[in-house]
């Protein structure tokens, strides 16, 4: 601690004293506990906070929150530090306001399909804790992420092809302001026309506008009837035109993942699984018994089109969390592929009549380079991600990838498409905001200034270093 | 005009005499065609612009906005003049900005069921133009509104339980901003986590942060089946009670509206219809023929629980059209009930779960007040109207009308509602925006500022005469 405090500005120095005393020991400078917070799930090197707050209400977020706009000291908010694109690295040091603490399910109003939770409780925690009421929270990005970071990163993952992404499932949050001020965004109202739409604002702002406290979600019935299929292809092209068809005929899917054969053959590996090592979809169906079997039949039908084989059904839970939990450690599975290896997961999206070709031309430049770099995707929206096998010790590795990961975002941008469909800006999509945006990211950057004009909160991140 | 002239700022002046040179006759300050622009179809007062600017181009939008932003001209965004907050009068005059011939379709694409659209394009233009590709748009306000307008006033209308606001339907835009500058609010991709949502900012913004010139939007396909039904109550908690259980069953009904039994004995005399003078549903459905049929009996069930009888099933598109002819006719029908009325249509929306409470306490207050105040209503959404029929010239029915109104409203907020469901804040809802937002005005305002510091575009909108 004392090394750390010798390289801090004396306004750093002197928040920290404040904060100790409002906080106690819950004010943490170790180097362990820095170590931990200045470091999500990427590959992004760590950047370690000057301290860590961990706030047990809102009104020590406010407390804190004044504090350091006060001393114009920099803010990391943070909630379960599973983001991928360097969220809450502390580019300028500062304090990390950790919320993970405030994390109770505060009402549940099941009779308006909506419920009001604090920002540290995660996805999973939430669903366990609704469960009998028979509603469901959908959205899910795989990591139990917290729901302030998932709204903060605007969040989506294999659910969103049918239930919509947290742009279209947060209705209302409280906020702290950078001066510390607590507002809300909104009602419980579905719809409202009260002017500008800040909670569409602060969804995806990435606590660079100020930090979550409260987030109002939407919640679905649990459906009467859910079952799994796979179905394997020997093209790519045959599974992206299964997706593309299901799409365009309005088959209301709840999941369509692809995975391909290369991601299939880590995964069967990883996970124990036999499935064929080629091109796959995994999808799941809600609605009635009957409607799930009718989509299911209507999938099967434009798979067999495609070249599609070996259409599994799989109704019984057992054999459907087994496919689905496979699905959420691919991740992993890709890390197990080479020893001591990173991952860098990318994130475009395009119209979805754009995906085969945005697909097949990255495949190529992959295999063109040599690389390991399995692709998974919720393809159903129109994303997908290259998950890049690094050796982080050859710099090389790192060159090539990075200039896959260029012409991908070219080409996703020349084809309409985003450059992060879920992920975020963070630190490592600062460049391309630009491509995308243009002359619009001007007007990002005002909205910024009038909000933060100190520009403390979460600095660095979206904008790069200007704010 | 030349009166006109006289009262005019010579900046204004200056501006006008500019702006002619770069349109010629499309620059008019005739009185009548002022007066036609100064007035919505609301009960709020006209107040002409200085001029009407006729643009044929977006890059003519970007050439008036330049020189109005240069003398500081105040600008009013017009496209039909259907707003119902009087969000086309000009409060401090200047330039109105008429789209209404920026209106071409500018691109299906059918295949990711998204259009783009210049902002003078109606809804029902719209419709036409894409019939034969089996896809439709069902965002429905009522008037024939432009697709900028809609954005702009974020509007929804009778499909919006089913379908979304213009919030969830509109992908990007492109804007002319204050000061001239074009730019595109997203891409075309399903999601996007690519920095601020300006998109939604703008959407809802009603003119006050720049001019809507280009619109993308989600389109659906025209569902294989559509029947419409109709049931009447003997009491409005049944009515309103079967419409809850309905949304909480999830049963996805594409309309499900309400007229009160005063409403449906105004419809019957002027559409010509024999509905029986009770408490009225009126619903579509939307989906395969036998999901319609299944949806259809679910609602008959729930309402036969709740005291709803003559169940009417309409699958045959005559007598579908003639109703909702008739449901878009309501303020017309109102309007007939008194010689030389007008009509006061208030706007609040709540959770669903607070809906009977909320129409019932509304309907208790109009009867106490004797009142001719028919209510009709998206209660889907928990959205509803109270149409005061007022007699212009009688001051204590204006007054009557407006404490039952903030009454409403206060009641509306208490329930965690919205002042405005739909129509927006424009001139007449300014004061409730404070109460239902609070300190989140500040942010709204601070983003006014930073994004049209000079408050040139459609001044006095929203935040009343502060900016």
């Amino acid at each position: 601690m004392a090394a750390a405090a010798q390289a801090r500005a004396p306004e750093t120095d002197a928040a920290i004293a404040e904060l100790a005393r409002l906080l106690g020991e819950r004010l943490s400078t170790s180097q362990a506990v820095r170590d931990q917070h200045g470091k999500d799930i990427s590959y992004h090197e760590a950047m370690p906070p000057d301290a860590v707050a961990f706030a047990e209400s809102v009104d020590e977020v406010v407390a804190i929150v004044k504090v350091c706009a006060r001393h114009k000291v920099p803010i990391v908010p943070y909630g379960t530090g599973t983001s991928l694109e360097g969220h809450i690295a502390a580019v300028k040091g500062g304090v990390c306001v950790d919320v993970s603490r405030i994390n109770r399910v505060l009402k549940v109003n099941a009779e308006d399909l909506d419920v009001v939770v604090e920002p540290g409780v995660t996805r999973k925690q939430l669903n366990e804790y609704i469960r009998d009421t028979g509603l469901f929270f959908p959205i899910d990005p795989g990591a139990d992420a917290s729901i302030g970071g998932m709204a903060s990163t605007r969040a989506s993952g294999t659910n969103a092809v049918r239930y919509g992404t947290m742009r279209e499932n947060v209705l209302a949050l409280k906020v702290v302001t950078p001066d510390g001020r607590l507002i809300r965004t909104g009602r419980r109202a579905r719809k409202s026309s009260a002017g500008y739409d800040l909670t569409k604002l602060f969804v995806g702002s990435e606590g660079t506008l100020g930090i979550v406290v409260e987030v109002t979600l939407r919640l679905y019935g649990i459906p009467e009837s859910v079952a799994a299929a796979t179905c394997s292809f020997d093209s790519l092209d045959g599974a992206v035109n299964t997706v593309i068809q299901t799409i365009q005929s309005g088959v209301p899917v709840a999941r369509i993942e692809l995975l391909d054969d290369i991601h299939v053959d880590a995964l069967n590996r990883y996970s124990k699984l036999t499935l064929p090592v080629k091109d796959l979809l995994l999808l799941e169906f809600h609605g009635t018994e009957a409607g799930v079997k009718e989509q299911a039949a209507m999938v099967q039908a434009l798979a067999a089109e495609n070249g599609g084989a070996d259409f599994a059904y799989a109704a019984e839970p057992e054999a459907r969390s087994k496919l689905w939990q496979a699905r959420h450690d691919a991740a992993w599975a890709a890390k197990a592929m080479k020893p001591g290896a990173e991952i860098w997961a990318t994130d475009v999206c395009v119209p979805i009549s754009r995906l085969a070709e945005c697909i097949l031309e990255t495949k190529k430049d992959i295999v063109a380079e040599g690389m390991l770099a399995p692709i998974v995707g919720h393809v159903g929206d129109g994303n997908f991600h290259v998950s890049f096998v690094l050796d982080p010790n050859d710099p090389e590795d790192q060159r090539k990838a990075s200039a896959i990961n260029d012409r991908m975002v070219a080409r996703a941008l020349a084809l309409d498409g985003t450059c992060t469909g879920e992920h975020g800006v963070g630190l490592g999509k600062v460049q391309f905001l630009y491509e995308e945006h243009g002359e619009a990211v001007a007007l990002m950057r005002a909205v910024k200034r009038a909000l933060d004009p100190d520009n403390i909160m979460n600095p660095g991140k979206i904008f790069g270093p200007l704010n």
